[in-house]
């Protein structure tokens, strides 16, 4: 028995590559006084990882050379020297790649596999959920009969807003690579419509898609779908920030919106988010989340890859090559 | 006795020309019912003019071709059908680039040339005055402590900004091009840096002037120096979007901010603003100035040209060259 972990090997310049890590053996980690071990199953692979591995200044410290590789991830306690923490329980958190952590409980919430399936405590039930929950509700503000878009529609969090959207009296419309991707979003999620950036007719699809403006828009994308989503933002729209991910592999710095004087004429707020700010609300996401879900408002679905630890690096660059469809986790 | 007027004669592409505008002489118009004629005293020279005259969406209709190019103006009534607006009222409000214009009072409010001269109610205690008020206290929300940018510092609302930013307790650091006009800003303003963008080490110079980086951005400017203040922006920061002059005259889709990434990453608000937005606001903001200004609190600045209605478009130009210091306002 040995622990199996991803680590940085070096910063990766454009793409990940397998050799931007270095994955090997270790013992398997013995918990310390307050500690718990847990046997992880579940991995999330997840945009944001591409800007962890960055050197520079970001919301949070970058992953070192040498380190163990961020990820949040879903296991069981085999081991464990903390109370609140019991042999057993299934928890989530940011435990990293690897097939063993051990942690003192910070950041760690126990999660119930009686209501949901283990995987899905790193998706929609997970942070993509709460991204997707918080973001669009607080941030963007969608009104019952306004227009909401969201990028990368059909993808962990991006599926989850326009869902969300619905059930806020809303029009959703997504923004989505290829037919097989569109037609998920709009005959399983039940999007209103939904635009294939790939088509070649992007501002006239989107327009027709969305014939009123746009009043909210969650970007998830960046790059030339944030500029042809700025044409078309109605007066006083909101543009909720979740990420760029048309820009994380980028080795030069990325042209900005050709478009952002739509954010003075159209008095637009565009604001940034980062699902940690909402921490201490994350039981109220989870409630709200499972309740949808149970009703059947809700349709949540993982893209689980096998190939344990090992896989990590190809599974991971699927999330900027559009190979997922759906949240992306790495069984283990 | 005529009317001069400037009438748009084509759309400009770049910087405005002189064959942009047909100049000419027509009758003085007479009063209908319930209407007024003013005389104008002193035109508003102002940014938004250039996208006045771009054909496109925007927060206004473009001007049309063959019409009187639309300015702010204050002046005297001379005859008056309209009960409200008596002979001898001093009067400010969209009257146009002529010099006699006819009114039904709509969005033309009376001013005290008691209170400050006339010029003023173009400048400080007019528009640009109600738009650093209402831009920096309801859009950047600076709390006292917090580090203020403002950028084309020494024009008509940065000047303003900046001061309002002292008298609520912040930092005030202004961005402006060269010394003369930067040190204006500090000596005379009494700001507490300014950085002069064309000393060719923006990002370095900035960061000494606002060590503790910057919270509250207030935006006129645009392009370059957009993209160095984005990457200086603490946490939770904002961005109140007033004008992109540096892409005004832009022939060619300006590039946006390759470091729009920071929005997300320090989860900045970039909100768009116009000052109609705050209309039914105005006497708030025309009091709180006037006492301020009144207590010695605020300096105000005209920069007063001579020559009449037919130098118009230079004089317009200068604001794009940055050849004026303080509100440019056209002598009639």
């Amino acid at each position: 028995m040995s622990n199996r972990m991803v680590r940085l090997a070096q910063r990766p310049t454009g793409m990940i590559k397998r050799e931007d890590f270095s994955i090997e053996d270790g013992p398997v980690p013995q918990p310390g006084a307050g500690e718990f071990r847990v046997r992880i199953q579940y991995i999330s692979l997840d945009p944001a990882m591409r800007g962890w591995v960055n050197d520079g200044k970001s919301y949070v410290a970058p992953v070192g050379i040498g380190e163990v590789m961020r990820g949040y991830a879903v296991g069981t306690i085999e081991a464990s020297n903390n109370p609140a923490f019991k042999v057993g329980d299934a928890v989530q958190g940011l435990l990293g790649v690897q097939t063993y952590a051990i942690s003192n409980g910070k950041g760690v919430v126990q999660v119930d596999p009686g209501q949901a399936p283990l995987q899905r405590w790193v998706g929609g039930l997970g942070m993509p959920g709460w991204t997707a929950y918080f973001g669009l509700l607080e941030v963007g503000q969608p009104k019952a009969g306004e227009t909401v878009v969201v990028s990368a529609a059909s993808g962990a969090v991006g599926s989850l807003v326009g869902q969300i959207a619905k059930i806020k009296g809303c029009r959703a419309v997504g923004i989505a690579g290829g037919p097989d991707k569109c037609r998920y979003v709009t005959q399983e999620l039940g999007f209103d419509a939904c635009v294939d950036y790939k088509a070649g007719n992007l501002a006239a699809d989107l327009k027709a898609a969305a014939p009123n403006g746009i009043d909210v828009n969650f970007e998830n994308v960046g790059g030339e779908i944030l500029d042809t989503v700025l044409a078309q933002m109605n007066l006083f729209g909101r543009i909720a920030v979740c990420g760029l991910i048309s820009a994380y592999n980028a080795t030069q710095a990325p042209q900005g919106p050709k478009n952002l004087r739509a954010v003075l004429t159209q008095r637009l707020r565009m604001q940034g988010l980062i699902v940690f700010d909402w921490a201490n609300r994350v039981p109220e996401a989870i409630a709200q989340l499972g309740q949808w879900h149970k009703e059947g408002k809700l349709k949540i679905r993982e893209d689980v890859r096998e190939g344990g630890i090992d896989a990590f690096p190809d599974v991971l660059n699927l999330l900027y090559t559009g190979g997922n469809n759906g949240k992306l986790v790495l069984k283990v």
